[in-house]
């Protein structure tokens, strides 16, 4: 069996992102797990092992018009691809800035070109930080959007956020609350339902357990307290359920979570953004991974920031990072 | 220094309030704590030992017109005011009856008149069934209201939830979600802090540390999805810390309750139903507490159900009873 070839990298360079890899790193297992591409400036990977007090060895690796002139997976240490997104001392540590936006859009693109040509399989990346990422231009809602546009994707994405083994996907996001009854339709539930069955089903689950949450308080109490559980997602529930979609509900959200701590579901579909965030949250907020969801290949992150509060003194906790090492092997394994 | 007077009801016969009762009392230490007063058929609490497979002694007291005709709290055993609300062969386990929803309600109307008049100074109650409370005639929103009308409160009141040393008030209850953001204003934002503000005050802390939940995702990101933080709640904020309230946010609701977790926060005072109580049935459904706030004496009982599909079976968690039983002596003691 071919090994899945991750590429890594940094995020934003005055955060977190390149001690967690030379953290991630000092375990070898993670090499042997995979072969791995370091796709950024050789000072930030350098940066990180100072940062982590920890080491690894890289092997150089030339590319040309961000292509590769021989296999990159052949040799030992950690296959690296010495981008050129910042100098040295422009890094700012715990500083919103547009070098370090800069560097982190940069890093990131030549990922996505990688991924997109099939050198690597799937992309973990550090965290980024979105103010610097403003500055830097990136005009989206979020990175998720923007790597949409950058490869030419369509069709409907999500973020998705797991954690020890519990997924979830939302129907709305970044809209305020009082805009979100009515973005609550068939269509959205449907193409959000899709997508956290199919990412499912891509990191190994064969017929994932699927629960929709309800909108309103108690569900609705039967119409007491709101009519979208009864008028739209119960309907459509039903309809997917006759697609042979494995999912239930709608739930009371304050009990859905319950029964996936309880180990009964796989995945919750929620219907806004703090209905998911409050649960996972408090499930283990330095252990979540988010997954963009919609892209045509893995791509994890840490669920957490930058933490420019502990960024360059060593405290970080690699937790997240590795479980978003783990799921991007994972679904490579298991992409159809 | 005086005992607090607790007075204790089965709540609906058919669920495991009998038996939560039953299992409260086999720890000796809770007679010692406080003068309790069983009110309710002397086989309800019978049917509890036995579900329980504890034993206590009960001490029966003599009543006229609900007034004890002499000192309840003199003599060995727990006292016992033998009222007659339902014939022991018409109790019907883990059912949904006009009959246990009658004697729920009676129970509770003579606890009510025993607390107003002062012979008891606080109520814990097992758990009621809603849909038999309504076949009884309950024509409330919920047991609080059917409370306050009883005893011609005409203040703010609001269900409290607790678990862990972390209090729960929220501004909205059972309203659809549609209808949360316009029913958030000034006003009932203040009356819920000032509500649990006054209520941690009572159960003994001296300056509760409280904060207040945003509505919307991100706290409404800057106004870039939603204005409610900056046009309602962050004035509202600041002027209750005018009044020296120590009271901050608007804080996202995915973090605030990390703050809490974390021993930060002893109140959060949130927008909606789910909002908070996502959060605290995750941190632990089967010891939380409900405090009927605003009612003019502490009145407690569990945060869970009659679990209907555990009552009878001597299954039932005393936890949460356990809870809301201490929570009541507590008030009792920091009543001003």
């Amino acid at each position: 069996m071919t090994k899945p070839r991750i590429g890594i990298i940094p995020g934003d360079p005055g955060g977190i992102g390149p001690e967690l890899i030379a953290k991630l790193l000092a375990d070898p297992k993670h090499a042997q797990a995979a072969d791995i591409l370091l796709i950024g400036d050789a000072h930030l990977f350098m940066q990180g092992m100072k940062q982590a007090g920890t080491e690894y060895v890289m092997r150089d690796c030339a590319f040309e018009d961000n292509q590769p002139t021989s296999d990159w997976t052949v040799g030992d240490g950690i296959a690296h691809y010495n981008t050129q997104t910042i100098a040295e001392d422009e890094v700012e540590i715990a500083t919103v800035s547009l070098a370090n936006g800069t560097s982190a859009l940069s890093n990131l693109n030549i990922a996505l070109e990688l991924a997109r040509d099939g050198v690597i399989d799937a992309i973990t990346f550090g965290p980024f930080n979105k103010a610097a990422l403003i500055e830097a231009g990136l005009g989206h809602e979020d990175e998720l959007h923007y790597m949409a546009e950058f490869l030419g994707v369509e069709h409907y994405i999500s973020e998705l956020n797991t954690l020890d083994g519990i997924w979830t996907s939302r129907v709305s996001s970044h809209i305020a609350l009082k805009d979100v009854p009515a973005y609550i339709d068939q269509h959205r539930i449907t193409e959000a339902v899709h997508l956290i069955d199919t990412t499912l089903r891509r990191s190994g689950l064969k017929r994932p357990r699927l629960s929709v949450a309800a909108l309103n308080p108690h569900a609705g109490d039967n119409g007491n307290f709101g009519r979208e559980e009864i008028d739209v997602i119960a309907p459509t529930v039903e309809a997917l359920q006759h697609e042979q979609v494995n999912v239930d509900g709608p739930w009371p959200s304050d009990t859905v979570f319950l029964k996936a701590k309880a180990g009964e579901v796989d995945g919750i579909i929620t219907m806004y953004h703090d209905q998911g965030q409050i649960a996972l949250k408090l499930m283990g907020f330095d252990r979540g991974v988010t997954v963009q969801g919609g892209i045509p290949f893995p791509v994890t992150t840490p669920a957490h920031g930058t933490a420019f509060d502990i960024s360059g003194q060593g405290k970080a906790d690699v937790k997240a990072m590795t479980a978003a090492f783990d799921i991007a092997c994972n679904m490579v394994s298991n992409w159809q």
